[in-house]
């Protein structure tokens, strides 16, 4: 399959959606380096649920690590399922993207519940081809 | 970004899902005329949650606004999460779009909940290069 | 509207979105000959709610009439919202996707669950131009 890249729509959605999945499949499996790796370098994060933003993969992928392990312990499956994708190109040619994620987290031999609900506003930039996160700010609707 | 217009399911599948993306973050942020404004002038909306169909964008603007005010009395923010989007042309150059649409409730503070469950049929036109709700019909899966 | 086929991830992604909408769409009206038909001949579905795999269109088929059956005896309704396809061509020209797929469960007069969490995993492939599927794994999160 060729990944065509370019500024039209058309192009970009689908592999930013694309991108998206794998991105959320890699946190959700736990795979501490893959996901890191879908941020660039110095990629920074800002959630409500971080006492502080998290600067850089190393960090991010400690991140992960931590959450994970802390699932694991609790029997929870966590999925990020996020869609209602806003995509507006920036005139520096990074992307704006601004999503809605549910998270969903489901206990072992348990009923599924919609942990939270989130609004996630993402900087993508284009790097050696690939998309990366370079910055995200997650929103959380009960703290609004 | 340049937005190439056309028939092709690839050129205008993601066309349709942006503008979803924006129209339901539109009425969520509580938008009122930038949500009308997704709609032609003679737009129509057909709800089981309204006594009768909204007709045009006045009543449409007037409609969000009560909504609005509605959700921060009561402090909760509504998300429209749309997908599973079956986009078929037809003849007369409109597109038929049926998706599938949870509405998710957060109260402040609170817990998230999937509040309702929807099937939206909407009919868009392009209009002026833009797309634009000519019809929507929405149903709720408790009220088949 | 044309229907571009080709391996190009931008002219693929939308049609495999357009394809899983009328796929889920169909399953959940109850279309039971219609479901079948988005299969191959010799489709296979492995699903931790089947006590086996259900291997071609005559076990699918009746396996949706069951379904079906059930829900309409239930007063229920069910949506399967799939997303997050992460898409990724095979070498022999069949195409590997990993999905998420809630299902939500609506009774008559009722409030709207999730009723299950599941991970999605297909091999699509094209006949006579459109895509089948002809392998399904499905896993439910809360049983891992």
């Amino acid at each position: 399959m060729t990944v065509r890249t370019g500024t039209d729509l058309d192009v970009l959605y689908p592999e930013v959606q694309n991108f998206y999945a794998r991105h959320m499949q890699l946190l959700d499996g736990g795979n501490a380096e893959g996901w890191a790796d879908t941020f660039t370098e110095d990629g920074s994060f800002y959630s409500p649920s971080m006492p502080e933003p998290a600067r850089g993969r190393e960090v991010i992928t400690a991140g992960v690590r931590k959450a994970a392990a802390a699932l694991a312990e609790a029997g929870e499956v966590h999925r990020h399922c996020m869609f209602m994708s806003y995509l507006k190109p920036r005139d520096d040619g990074s992307f704006y993207v601004r999503s809605y994620t549910q998270v969903i987290a489901t206990p072992r031999e348990g009923q599924p519940r919609l942990h939270m609900m989130c609004v996630c506003v993402d900087i993508l930039v284009r790097q050696d081809g690939e998309l990366k996160v370079r910055e995200r700010r997650v929103t959380r609707d009960d703290r609004p």
